[in-house]
């Protein structure tokens, strides 16, 4: 089994919320907030190839929208206090979403799981050890890309069939539809916040697919499991 | 066996080192060179816990300590071109060092071999790729830090006893010293440029060591091997 981390075990996309919001108070003299998040999110996407994602490509990103917007009025301490944001959010402990702990614990007897995450090696390979949940993990993956090439590696490396392997997340475009498309069950757990980079080009044949469920809180995994476990097995 | 990518297959350092001339270049006007230099490895230190290694570490870097020593004198212009240094070093090409093809093909050919490189997961994924040499390694493992604890973790991935493991790097630090720490051999390929993050606590001690070996160029890898691999059968 896989498992997401950001927004599916833990709080993240809630920190780049607070930034942003830091971010538009910083910058409230130079630009408009809604001109500022349009350009960010456009910049963010443009950015994309070259920086990957996470906390430090965001705060580039955020630099050079800056720059864009605020022009000449651009101010050190404008840069340095967009710099504390991005240390801010490198900084943030890592806060487990509810119910998640348990959820874990009761999925690790059961089945070997895996954490597979994308995002900023350095920052992630903290947070898991922030979480206090590495140790019931086989594994912890973290990839540049969550598309059905890196998964079918990772289930390669572990030897597990696409039929047999659950992946559990927030994202419709990262967590379940790939996971789908290469032959996988995927366990979609909603998250109030979305990226909108993470949408996906197509939920509707995602939703109806026969091989997705949904789970509102991780509590309730064990029961969606068990769902499953039955279909595979009968 | 075990390869390290930057400065050991491919140039690295070099590009930071044209990066570094550019932001020298750049500040001109606003900060004496050397004072810049030692003051953006201070800051490289500082933040290393919270940023990691890789260009976007880098560029985060440079704009912090620009900030710190123009001052109110930093123009928006500036922080443009520094971002833009950031993004020429991570889109700049993959480019081997001398011999290195020859030598991978060749030892491949033998032995299994992974690389093992730290720094950001993205770009260091792009650099993979771009340097033609991905399909020959069995794995590849980027790791937030290369200490003796993530050895142990790759080779127990790979089933591999240290005693068994050689790893080829240009670090003291990085690549030899822990490896030989956990058992196993530790082949150094020098390279003219040396970050001084990586220097080893106690390097005369590593050169002295019984699994130690240098290697000048990486065509003459096949020769060192041979040689390791007698001292482990006999």
């Amino acid at each position: 089994m896989g498992f997401d981390g950001d927004d599916t075990l833990w709080h993240s996309e809630r920190g780049f919320h607070v930034a942003q919001d830091e971010i538009r108070a910083i910058l409230a003299d130079h630009c408009d907030p809604e001109v500022l998040d349009r350009r960010l999110l456009e910049v963010e996407r443009a950015t994309l190839e070259r920086y990957g994602y996470g906390a430090k490509a965001f705060t580039l990103s955020v630099i050079e929208t800056a720059a864009e917007l605020a022009g000449e009025r651009l101010t050190v301490d404008d840069v340095r206090a967009l710099l504390d944001v991005g240390k801010r959010l490198l900084a943030h402990p890592v806060d487990l979403l509810p119910g998640v702990e348990a959820a874990i614990r009761a999925t690790a007897e059961r089945y070997p799981i895996v954490l597979i995450t994308k995002g900023d090696l350095f920052h992630q390979e903290s947070k898991v050890a922030g979480s206090g949940l590495g140790d019931l993990f086989a594994g912890v993956e973290i990839v540049a890309e969550k598309d059905v090439d890196q998964y079918r590696r990772v289930l390669a490396r572990y030897g597990v069939a696409p039929g047999a392997f659950v992946m559990v997340g927030n994202s419709l475009r990262s967590d379940v539809g790939p996971v789908l498309d290469l032959g996988g069950w995927g366990v979609h757990v909603p998250h109030e916040y979305a990226w909108e980079l993470e949408a996906h080009h197509d939920e509707d044949a995602v939703r109806v697919h026969p091989r997705f469920r949904t789970c509102d809180v991780l509590s309730d995994l064990p029961v969606v499991l068990h769902g499953i476990a039955g279909a595979v097995e009968g």
